[in-house]
């Protein structure tokens, strides 16, 4: 019997090791696509998975059978920190082995881009790269897209950040006080809905046209809120009716998983009431509409194509996807300010997009309407309610602490970009895109452009955003704390 | 008897009336300097001041003698929104009448941004304006800071807006809970404070070789940080030693006025144990030290220019007055970006300077950490503290909502004026400079630049976000709510 108060170290280990194992697994996956286009990339996609699972495999055998299963809250941030990092560590390796990224650094940017479902890239020609290597780029989306949905709707109410406990009580199924059980049930069935949405988009896609390859990898960057496509010109490329299918499947992808759970079993009432559904479908229809009045007032064009493009980059911008249908910044100056105020917004939490999340700002909101009330009235008994129950005031307490590290780091990373040589534009918009895990910001970084330029330590700096933002900020900071590690 | 729920409008306009008598009195403070130098705008001023004052005295005459002196909270949020308009509009009068300023919405940017103490001007040429008018122009700074020293330290903790309060308890002096005796003798008290600094700052200048002219002019200024100068150049244009002086009086300016007379009654441990007193000095200390080691680094130049110019900059900007010794946006990147995020600072509470203000980022920190450390240690009971008294939760609430306000209040400012046609960084410049009472921003309304070439109706919009920044958002707000006015 350890010390409870120690650590558990073992379990740590284990479980990043599974994960390594399966990664490898994943890896191999893409082994059928080397194979039909003739890609010459199946070699390094092998080893890379034999590497990968088997340092995960061996450490696991080395670890023999369970024993002492207790995982508490401090296994629970240092697995979850780690995970993505390790991750992404092994995932570099297909790349670095076929030589098609020769800098680790660079590949490392862009598996962690991958797995955070940012889409962030440093490829200046995506289409050179080989087909199986695109499709473990892609892949690595739909990984942290699955990563995701158990991280924050069964891992994270269980560690109390952000808010998201107000959600958590939503989830079907028990809620025991330990971690384990609860991310079994939880992650079978948001997983099954994931798949299924995943599955359905493809069908759909290729319906419109597009082959099994790229339909395949547009939809784990679209379910993942990722990004990551398989062409230079992104999914302006593709039809309207393409483009449509992405429109919808990428909105689905910003809704929490849990609604779509209570969809699919006839509860559309309890979906469409949903306040953070509400508030979110509101803000893509408004900042939609008025983009498509801006540029159809000042540049003109033909309405449906406008509409299309204002609705495909407010919903992709708003989901944190990335996908790019149109250059927006060479749209009306109003215009493109909108989509950089809407990088600040993020889906839906439970969703896999990231960012501040619409149910924070709609209880920030809600709690800012209420002090003001107080002040008008300074006798009356005001509450914050959400979906009809009143609001503890630690929960909006803890909501207002995740908003104001955002805004700090938003800052700090700022600054730090615009020390490492970025101008003012590009350094706003390399730090927001990466800390909201978007992908294209503003500036030289913005929807027609890469991450290339940026210098070495800038893309080690644009990671670790893209981690905090993806982890929900305490998740890293937490872990990063003297205090946390103090007994 | 009237009804104690109805708005006392005779206390309302009697007050309004008192501030229009003397703000006309004041008007002809400026005549002296009308006659000295054969300005040639004597008769304006004297007309304006007599409308002024005219306008004032008669509706006291017709109001009669005092009755019915009750003022309670609603009094008071009338009379402060309206006051910086209505002395505002008739503070136009001497620029209009005189036919130097032509255009009525200029002219009124012009004074409402004198009165508010922000400094942002519409004149190309200030040298060209006549004498009077330009010490009118800097005496509207003086009156702003006086109504602000009263307003911070006795009318908003009165209303309870936005954790005013947490230093309200240690103005001295009686807190009785009606408003008018506590006005009183906080004035009394701090104003004399407000203007020994004046007198004592114009008497260093003369020293330096400015006229009296001058001296009062740049004194004015300082003490509100404002920021008109009555040079083109700004500050750039006067000696080391001048410079110094003014930096000196920047910085006390920017210092709660309660330490201020804590510190001339010997309490100097009390003035510098103040943890905002603290927080403020460090900020200005280490922004100064990166910023002057930026420059030197990168542009080179004589050592003791660099460091005057980073630390003249920083405290003007940090203080919200806005003087100007050097370019900062000609600086390296970086360190114009530094002063970029000052903007977002202000000075101390209780102070003269505008803007978030150093005690509600400490708040912030501290009620942020703490969140973190409650995370680290879910079962550890963390309160914020402040000088050595721990915080109400409720007060950390309303300093959340008023950040929450000024961001929110920024973002549509800043789309308002990017709507209106600005470009990116003159949009956010020019938005954050007015709300943070700070005068020049960045990008074309930066430190050499002025508002002349903003649209009306952005003059308009940047007025109003004056107004809002100056009475600490909630203020307006308040008046603003349809909520206020229902019984």
């Amino acid at each position: 019997m350890i010390n409870r108060k120690d650590v558990n170290i073992r379990i740590i280990v284990r479980i990043l090791s599974f994960l390594l194992l399966i990664e490898g697994i994943f890896m191999w996956f893409s082994l059928p696509f080397s194979f039909y286009y003739k890609s010459g990339d199946a070699w390094p996609i092998f080893i890379s998975g034999l590497i990968t699972s088997g340092a995960g495999g061996i450490v696991l055998l080395l670890l023999g059978k369970k024993r002492n299963d207790r995982m508490g809250k401090r296994e629970g941030y240092i697995i979850v920190s780690l995970a993505w990092v390790v991750i992404s560590l092994y995932g570099t390796l297909p790349f670095l082995i076929s030589g098609q990224i020769t800098s680790f650094t660079d590949a490392f940017f862009e598996v962690i881009s991958g797995f955070t479902t940012t889409g962030a890239s440093i490829l200046t020609d995506i289409e050179a790269m080989s087909k199986g290597l695109l499709f473990w780029r892609s892949m690595t989306h739909w990984i942290g897209g699955m990563g995701i949905i158990v991280l924050s709707l069964a891992i994270l109410p269980f560690l109390g950040i952000g808010g998201m406990q107000l959600f958590a009580a939503e989830v079907p199924g028990p809620t025991p006080d330990k971690l384990h059980p609860r991310i079994t049930g939880t992650a079978k069935r948001l997983w099954s809905i994931y798949v299924l949405f995943t599955v359905l988009e493809t069908i759909l896609l290729m319906f419109g046209g597009m082959d099994l390859f790229d339909a395949l990898c547009h939809s784990f960057g679209t379910m993942a809120t990722g990004g990551f496509s398989t062409q230079n010109a992104s999914v302006a490329l593709y039809s309207p009716y393409i483009q449509y299918v992405i429109i919808v499947f990428m909105f689905l992808a910003g809704v929490n998983f849990t609604l779509h759970y209570f969809l699919l079993h006839g509860r559309i009432k309890k979906f469409l009431q949903n306040e953070e559904f509400k508030f979110y479908a509101t803000v893509v229809i408004l900042f939609t509409v008025v983009i498509t009045a801006i540029i159809l007032f000042n540049d003109g064009g033909a309405t449906e194509k406008v509409f299309r493009d204002s609705l495909f980059q407010v919903i992709s911008i708003v989901t944190t996807t990335g996908f790019v249908s149109a250059d927006y910044l060479a749209w009306p100056a109003l215009a493109w300010f909108l989509i950089f105020v809407l990088m600040f917004s993020g889906g839906s939490a439970g969703s896999t997009g990231g960012g501040i999340k619409s149910i924070r700002h709609l209880l920030l909101f809600k709690a800012s309407a209420a002090e003001l009330k107080k002040l008008i009235h300074p006798k009356a008994f005001i509450t914050v309610r959400y979906n009809g129950n009143s609001v503890k005031k630690d929960y909006i307490f803890n909501i207002l602490a995740f908003f104001l590290f955002y805004v700090i780091i938003f800052g700090v990373g700022t600054v730090v970009m615009s020390a490492i040589g970025l101008d003012f534009e590009t350094a706003i918009g390399a730090t927001i895109a990466s800390l909201g895990n978007i992908g294209p910001g503003i500036g030289h970084v913005g929807p027609v452009d890469n991450y290339a330029a940026i210098p070495d330590i800038g893309k080690w700096v644009l990671s670790f955003l893209m981690l905090l933002g993806r982890l929900e900020l305490f998740t890293v900071l937490v872990f990063l704390s003297p205090g946390f590690w103090k007994k």
